[in-house]
């Protein structure tokens, strides 16, 4: 008799890659956040959404718009965008255009302090990541990633 | 005149493929997270420290080292397993063996409940990572993530 349940339990080796890859995520994201703190007092994910705001037109972005762009909650994003604020790096107010909204918006003192802390990010991720793969590599870790997003992006 | 800095900039695709991976792992995670929430109350750190906790002698693990092997924080491990003890998942004791340190014990409760939850959760990482790489492209995605571990491991 077969159990009524279909479970595909992982192989021994997808259950090893699967450990690899929860545990270098894990050690990869604390390095560059612990990086980026101790240089320049930011943690990754206000990291992240300062780059979003420099690429933005007049570096501004919709409050909505800026949780979906980084993967975060809406709560989670306020509570970030509320410390920058207190550092002077971002400001909130209405959108220009139609009133509608909350915007986010980057400082000068922000985009400065981007501009500082974009060394240490990127010769982490240099570092300790792509210099870990051959190109080919990197690609497929890519194609991958970028797989999973088409499945499960629009549903966080 | 070339300026001081010898930082290596990301290539456009490099750029691509690492907010891929940044937003794949968090919406992987978040799904991942979210599904065992719903179905069985746990979160995915807490699923994954009742996974070391069944597999070694005793269903037992000394606090400071199951922080190290599920890469987090003493502290977050500390309370990861205060919310464990108080669904009666988890006890907290002296090793038996040389009365140095406290160790965190699965009860049979917690067996029981990691029994039911691993359903769920292998399903997703099958659905969700291992059904979007082939085999091969799997097998490079556990080879890098092995080197960032080798890399940075020892560090965190």
């Amino acid at each position: 008799m077969e159990t009524a349940t279909e479970t595909p339990w992982l192989t021994a080796a997808e259950q090893q890659i699967w450990r690899s890859f929860l545990g270098g995520t894990i050690v990869l994201n604390d390095r560059l956040d612990r990086d980026l703190r101790t240089a320049h007092g930011l943690s990754m994910p206000e990291y992240e959404i300062l780059v979003r705001l420099s690429e933005a037109p007049d570096r501004s972005i919709r409050m909505a718009e800026l949780a979906a762009a980084v993967s975060h909650s809406r709560s989670r994003v306020t509570h970030t965008i509320a410390r920058l604020e207190r550092e002077g790096l971002v400001f909130r107010g209405q959108c220009s255009e139609d009133g509608r909204g909350v915007s986010a918006v980057m400082t000068d003192k922000g985009f400065a302090r981007l501009e500082e802390a974009a060394h240490t990010h990127v010769r982490g991720v240099h570092s300790y990541l792509v210099d870990n793969a051959s190109p080919e590599e990197f690609a497929v870790l890519g194609q991958i990633m970028q797989r999973v997003i088409t499945q499960l992006g629009g549903q966080c």
